[in-house]
């Protein structure tokens, strides 16, 4: 077998440990035991109308900014990876989600869509384009769960927009 | 109708910026027009292995904190909604994700699992905990995809673990 047929398996434990003494305000840790050693402190409030102090970022912050984080590295990864010429790149992730309340009962919550808008530069083809944001997608190490096909990530061509 | 039968809805739109300039350092920003005025700066990276230079978290950081700053956001609010008697919490985020790859070919990736553990100090009873954790499960902003029943969420009781 050729070194490029080979199947190859990598797993990735993940963790983080999290205390709120009180109020809003939690410390969360996210250790890392292998590759890249180290803690990162990554704590998070909620601002003054449910109750926080507003010192660290809002839960929707991490979301919001581990879904952009997540592709963009694969982006770059995998163009790399198919040798397509890939420079800069921007990302434009939106989501909406919402919330139903009876009365003064917790809210039941649902995530409605997210579109990743994705604006590759370079001479890479609009199909290479394409087939990198598809390969992006299968790679995920994060899915936001919604309703089917609601997740969309449209790529950038010339002042548009296309479906991928 | 009595004001604690009222239906009620909200919506939430989030979004986030990125630019990726040539290698794997990506400057995310996410800005925050409503409540949480202002724009949190949140730049990934990766490690030297892949190629990257190290200068922020990898992007598993940031889905790691934002799956337990939910909870963890949530856990509160809605025991001040219940009012059940919850003081400090802890909260211990473990997940498995694999990746499959053939050849040099980008891999393709998947969950396994995500186990939650929940540490609710004070003395709110063991049903009432049970149920807080119900709620926070229903009232999820976001929820990792993976196979099915995979995410757990025990509660600690004693010095032992139970399924909610």
């Amino acid at each position: 077998m050729s070194r490029t047929e080979a199947k190859s398996r990598s797993d990735v434990m993940f963790e983080a440990e999290g205390r709120n003494a009180s109020k809003f305000r939690a410390d969360v840790s996210v250790p890392m035991r292998k590759v890249a050693r180290g803690t990162d402190f990554r704590p998070t409030d909620e601002g003054a109308l449910p109750g926080g102090d507003g010192t660290a970022p809002v839960p929707l912050v991490h979301v919001t900014s581990g879904l952009s984080a997540c592709i963009m590295s694969r982006l770059r990864a995998f163009s790399k990876r198919f040798d397509f010429d890939v420079t800069e790149f921007f990302v434009d992730c939106r989501g909406h989600w919402q919330a139903h309340q009876h009365g003064n009962l917790p809210y039941v919550g649902s995530l409605l869509g997210v579109t990743i808008g994705i604006d590759l530069r370079g001479s890479a083809s609009k199909a290479d384009k394409r087939g990198l944001i598809t390969a992006v997608e299968k790679g995920r190490f994060i899915e936001v769960r919604c309703k089917p096909g609601i997740v969309k990530r449209p790529l950038k061509v010339g002042d548009g927009w296309v479906e991928v």
